[in-house]
């Protein structure tokens, strides 16, 4: 028997996604309910709003309840254990969600490439997948979305969706292709991490 | 000529949950349009998510006006008179609010289960229906969703779900099993009323 | 060659709404991916929730990148010039809002009507159009939407789709029909900015 190494790293996505939104119920303190819901939001709503825009017949989730029990079973864990995670667990944290991107962002450029669709719109999809669930996240805990203030994230998912594109076109194989890809996320994403990379942002002429 | 039953119930909660909206807005001093979009979106949202999820070809309001017509009504009619809605009054409108959240949640799941989906997602999509039109009301009125915070509520709905599948399961009629399922969601929020029972939320290690 | 005049006028409405969400942005200090998704938002977002409702198959501008290479070049420009907008450019923006709310409700009634829907709901989709994207970005940044509170605005955009039906419906040309209705939406929109008028909030009893 074998397993789809892409399965066990969609798997891992979802898990620490479902983890940031238990993180940010746990902000709220919620319930354990409140903890299952905002765990979901992150871990399936980025899929979710490229299904609903690509005009699935089903969203993803409903056809594979993997993604939901490892969601929730994550979520459930959280509300006994989140208060466990000191610092240094959260910066393993940031980390596993610099992966999670990575992974999410290359599955949903794959799946718009799948459907021959124009390379901006697969690359807008990878950074729909990748980022949008933390939006709704945000949203439903009514707090400014961090994927606008944050530094280096959204960047991070398109230059991986680029270089996916770019890959494919050169001739090398899927495989390869989302690794480099997905590599190249986690870099980016990763090197904005370590050094504190942002860009910068919009200041009123008159503040200085 | 012979009404049918649950089609009065649609428009029962229907009507509740636009009153829920109308109060909302009410607690914004919107004006008269405001008071109609914040009422139609916990009267028609629930629902208006589950069918985009499941991929309707036209979401459930396109095809059959009435919702719209009632949760218009009801928020204008709100608008000039909420102001009489007093202490009293204000609890009978907690209990309508089961009594829709009841019927949402039982349609919600029945629609599932005709499409022949897993026991899960049909509890999935009973909650959603149910809970998710008061979520984008909170959501659209910039407050932490009620749903995250209240005493039971979603546990309401997942226990009548799960009736319903139940019920299905041992054989017993649709229309017998919607009954007692919706009585469950009912009671179970009821006694949630009464009692002010809620769920233990998350404290952080440190407040006590 | 020619040029398709509602084509000309699609792409102002979209210049147009992309510009209110790069000044949201800069009120939030965004940086210039902030921008572009805050940017988009309005620009694109009434017609997508339309397109979801309506079970397109794909939104629009899946299949017409044009809407959102407009949105995105201005996003970008506002990034580096927004700050340039003083009194008198902001005014002008408020008149170009006024354009972009026509056109956009009059298409956005025009594909429901395509579609043999309900005159009622050829209104309301032509209101979702024109209004849902600024509401949805007025939701990403965590503010009470703009829709809600603002004089006649709603308003607005159902006089002119009622307007159009009205005209398509006495054997108007659809052209003509068109410009009619925009002047309709325009006009209104605009004698509410001229005379501030507003529709009357909804006070408290109490309060006077």
């Amino acid at each position: 028997m074998s397993i789809d190494p892409i399965f066990v790293l969609a798997m891992m996505g979802t898990a620490v996604f479902a983890l940031s939104g238990a993180m940010a119920a746990a902000r709220q303190e919620l319930d354990i309910f409140g903890f299952i819901i905002v765990g979901l939001a992150p871990a399936i709503g980025g899929g979710t709003v490229r299904d609903l825009l690509l005009g699935a017949e089903y969203v993803f989730w409903v056809n594979d309840l993997s993604y939901i029990y490892v969601a929730s079973a994550i979520a459930i864990i959280a509300f006994f254990q989140v208060h466990r995670l000191d610092g240094k667990r959260y910066a393993l944290l940031t980390w596993a969600d610099a992966l999670g991107l990575a992974l999410f962002t290359i599955m949903g450029t794959q799946i718009a490439v799948d459907q021959d669709l124009h390379p901006v719109i697969c690359v807008m999809m990878g950074m729909i997948t990748g980022t949008f669930g933390g939006m709704l996240r945000d949203i439903i805990c009514n707090e400014v979305p961090f994927l606008l203030q944050k530094e280096i994230y959204a960047l991070a998912a398109i230059a991986g969706s680029c270089a996916y594109l770019l890959l494919i076109y050169l001739g090398l194989d899927d495989q390869g292709a989302m690794v480099i890809a997905m590599a190249t996320t986690f870099i980016v994403r990763g090197l904005a991490i370590v050094f504190s990379w942002s860009l910068p942002p919009y200041r009123p002429k008159g503040s200085s």
